[in-house]
């Protein structure tokens, strides 16, 4: 009788799910809520990686003391079967890069360079710039039409809570370059793909299609790129120093390092947890991705802290070299593709809070889903509709049919930040740490211990 | 009769003032809200002078250029007596600088020379970091004690409105430095003073007592001077690396710009409107101080193109050399200190709107603040009680006892930005930027007519 009176959600909650096997909704919202209070793990995680490493260029020493310590940090938190895991991939790594427009007016101008950039020579190169307004105006161009000068390709770059302004200005760094190159350019010279107005430019990979000769390719801070836009306004013809020198070290070893929570089940497959260990070599990449890695980490330690051992492993991976090319996401899938792996996660989007949870699951998984988007309601975490692909790092498993739950972070900020100078510690907000963390400890004490069968979606063609 | 329906504001606005000579309170409140809605020129200035010119450091070639740009402008503005009234000073420029971390962590961190510093060797130095907690624990230490030492003081600055905070947190930019050389260090570095978080370091003036040979002094970001707390936190000794390579190139040719609104009383002496033209190397001195040129040219403009003579001479001064030491304010001083200067006003605060109006007055023109204050009150700026001392570039006048009217603008986020490389054209808000150019053209319309008699105050001792 006593429950007649109770509110509809609560009487809800308090009925045993089809698919929950050990944990109750009440003994997951209490450990959600521990992690939201009290969670310190994530941030001494970012903390440590930020501060004691700092930049994790892939394919450096950095990033091998990045992973020396991610083992080290592991292995004392108790998780079984740590491992690195060591590959080889080719490197590059930034050298010099100055910029500064020496006609009509004189002015320096912070520039990076993008990664896979030629170099310039050793003391620059000096042309005229031929602007564009778009990267679609740049195709455009004749082919030759650009030999002797430096492209400029400006754009404008919204910001959005789902990071989708990413995708419609990315194009710029992505494709640009190998444009300008095919068009004869000797340089190329983008405005920032960022949302921030601070000098401090964004770097991230750029793509040479199938037989470019990639030529010298930097971004230009939102900033410097809004002078260089007025000074065109001006109606003089522009021209630039620019020198930037990156330089390929050919073949050098990075890793992944991987850890695991061991499952009661070896049959019920593993759910697979991702973050990236390396980062962008202009700041101590808090954001890209030390959080992520902080957040798994601690959501997978409050599950094999809590004396209940999961059904399914939870593995963490610690992908290396996820920047450059994702060469570790590449790596675990050859040396771990042929096992069952039945979901995969992955937190590589900044430490702000998670505002929406997706999924692709089987159907058998459609009451865990619904618990866990109950259990998520309180952190202010709605249901999506968009079909989860995880990230970059679990790209290949998800490409071979692995189902996937995504539980998306507000990216309002986060292209303010992301690959520039400024993706320091300072920019983790301990709250929404905290919130990221009780998010991912409800959906592994979920998803971990589900009834469901998670044997492998189709995989896509 | 009508008049008796007028609310009471409007009646007071009515009653002609007694200092009032040619223009009515409507007359001024029309021109304010033109400027308000419509001024353009000072955005103008600003963009041309951080466009065309950028960095203006002081005894530069690009201080020279800034100068005939500025003069070029002025005159075809329409101003009389256009004049550069050059003068030498010792010029000190920015070199190479790079710090890092080597022990026991490796990071690279982002570092720029304080003016005035002396350099280390062209390859720089290495030598443990002595840190600080504040400048007065740094003045605590013996004399001696940091022998073949880096000195690192930190300290907390918060934003305000009015800029006290860079009264509180100055000392660790102007004293610090001194201090470390006294006590033997080899170099000195500093958490920025400033109150944003972004890996953009804050240059500016720092001041060697008497007798003190001069170190190599530089400021870190803040985000990396939290990056270094939190390694010096661990609590393992920590070892930077420096480069800093500034140099002195000798007396050099800098120089202010003065042009005139021409008044029709040559007895009622001169209202001096000043800014200043150079700025820090670092970036184009959008905020620090175009916009303040901006500002007094827009407003002195405006009365210029009002048809109506005032009765005293404006004469704008752009000042050479402020950021540097303050050399343009001497030399016009020397050259212009025995001309008759009724009042002076300065803007040097960045291009947020006027929040505050401060006044120092002989007693016959309190009814002048009293118009004034009322005719900016619809622009939200409230009297305050401050006594007034309008600002670096005039501070060599007013000292000399000449009267003077703050308006002060909102230095809220002024210290994110200021002497750093972030000081560009996009952080201007053209509408607060017009709301400043509304308060001067009413302060210009009410002073250069008043009827009361400025003569000197009783100089300051």
């Amino acid at each position: 009788m006593k429950t007649l009176f109770l509110p509809l959600a609560l009487c809800a909650a308090a009925l045993p799910s089809i698919a929950a096997a050990q944990m109750s909704d009440a003994d997951i919202a209490a450990m959600r809520d521990d992690a939201r209070h009290n969670d310190t793990l994530a941030h001494e995680i970012t903390e440590g990686l930020t501060t004691e490493i700092g930049q994790r260029m892939a394919g450096t020493e950095a990033e091998a003391r990045a992973r020396a310590w991610a083992a080290q940090r592991l292995n004392g938190l108790g998780f079984a079967n740590v491992a690195v895991e060591p590959y080889r991939m080719p490197t590059w790594v930034r050298g010099a890069e100055t910029a500064a427009i020496v006609s009509p007016y004189r002015q320096a101008m912070h520039v990076t360079a993008l990664g896979r950039s030629a170099a310039t020579p050793a003391s620059g190169l000096t042309a005229e710039i031929v602007g564009f307004a778009s990267v679609e105006a740049l195709r455009a161009a004749p082919m030759g039409s650009l030999a002797g000068k430096i492209a400029y390709v400006t754009h404008h770059m919204e910001r959005t809570q789902d990071g989708s302004g990413y995708g419609f200005a990315g194009p710029t760094r992505w494709n640009a370059p190998s444009l300008a190159a095919q068009r004869g350019a000797t340089a190329i010279v983008i405005r920032s793909v960022g949302t921030d107005s601070h000098r401090n430019p964004h770097t991230g990979g750029t793509t040479w299609e199938e037989g470019v000769e990639p030529i010298a390719a930097g971004a230009l801070s939102n900033p410097d790129a809004d002078n260089l836009d007025g000074m065109r306004a001006l109606g003089r013809p522009v021209s630039m120093h620019l020198t930037l020198t990156p330089r390929w070290l050919g073949e050098q070893e990075s890793g992944n390092v991987i850890a695991e929570v061991p499952g009661s089940d070896p049959a019920a497959g593993i759910i697979i947890i991702a973050c990236h260990l390396d980062s962008w070599d202009l700041a101590t990449g808090a954001i890209d991705d030390a959080s992520g890695c902080g957040i798994i980490t601690a959501a997978a330690h409050r599950i094999l802290e809590s004396g209940e051992q999961p059904r399914r492993t939870i593995r963490l991976l610690w992908a290396g070299a996820e920047e450059v090319g994702i060469y570790g996401a590449r790596a675990y899938f050859e040396a771990h593709g042929d096992e069952f792996h039945a979901l995969a996660s992955e937190s590589d989007f900044g430490a702000d809070r998670v505002w929406k949870v997706d999924f692709n699951l089987p159907e058998g998984a459609s009451a865990d889903a619904d618990r866990l988007s109950r259990v998520l309601a309180p952190l202010g975490i709605s249901r999506g509709t968009d079909t989860a692909t995880s990230g970059a790092d679990t790209s290949p498993l998800v490409g071979s049919g692995v189902w996937a739950i995504d539980l998306k972070q507000d990216g309002t900020r986060y292209f303010d930040l992301h690959h520039t100078p400024d993706d320091t510690l300072d920019k983790i907000d301990p709250a929404q740490l905290r919130q990221n963390v009780a998010a991912w400890t409800a959906m592994l004490a979920v998803f971990a211990n589900s009834a469901a069968n998670f044997a492998p979606n189709s995989p896509n063609p």
